[in-house]
């Protein structure tokens, strides 16, 4: 079932899980959606354990993550008709390397401020984070996942 | 003197200007110190004209762009023995594109939150930019910018 290597011992960290929905797997990062509704918000996260940094991912590894923020950004970009894309490797709390790729709108909760600790969080509603996470599937030619790393294999 | 077609009609954005410090130009991306004290905080600035977004570069220049955080990103590292390296590209307010490296500590004015709008900023006093920006510049071997574009000399 292992198609990946590189992957081997990687595990989502579990405050990223609690906090997101998983929407597929590119080949470096799997992509996520945040569960707060104030953005259209990814998380692209390298499934390498241990990474924490941007520097400790290999050159090949940087440059296919530099490639998947370039697609997510488009995503996002033509799905939302955003103001301006934010992007972010922050990682004070959650130490497991993880990228914000963030659409922005002049009206939107925190604007122009950056997202973290200017809002608090509102839950999707009804079928809008499905919606969403489907659109992005479609942008991205992903597969949904089959299950969840840490609770089985992984597509 | 003009060695970098590519960067032809660039001009560093007036704010970028007044809030930084030049330290050098690496191929792609001015390497400024900003004027906050309160963190060893770099911004990279891609002289490309019209560049917003990171999408907005071509696949060549978002490779070196790559490259460029992580050279900045090891000389911030190296030089302050950091707890945590912030990578982000906002870009809300200043619209030119422009890539936040900070050394961030456990103890800095901010901890664990992103630094913006999280403390006042704080002046450097004495030498301390000057000897920040010196070791910047021997880390990435830089040379001091002659002139700056706009306004004369920097250094």
């Amino acid at each position: 079932m292992v198609s990946d290597p590189e992957s081997a011992g990687w595990m989502l960290d579990p405050v990223l899980e609690r906090d997101t929905r998983a929407i597929g797997d590119l080949p470096l990062c799997r992509v996520l959606l945040s569960r707060d509704a104030n953005y259209s918000w990814l998380l692209l996260v390298p499934r390498r354990k241990g990474a924490i940094e941007i520097i400790d991912l290999d050159q090949s590894d940087q440059a296919q993550l530099m490639s998947e923020i370039d697609q997510a950004s488009r995503a996002l970009k033509s799905i939302t008709g955003c103001d301006k894309i934010n992007i972010a490797a922050i990682g004070n709390v959650v130490k497991q390397l993880h990228v914000h790729v963030i659409a922005r709108f002049h009206a939107d909760a925190a604007w122009p401020k950056p997202v973290w600790n200017a809002a608090p969080a509102r839950e999707y509603q009804g079928a809008t984070a499905a919606g969403l996470m489907a659109a992005v599937r479609n942008e991205l030619a992903l597969e949904p996942l089959q299950t969840i790393a840490g609770s089985g294999s992984a597509a």
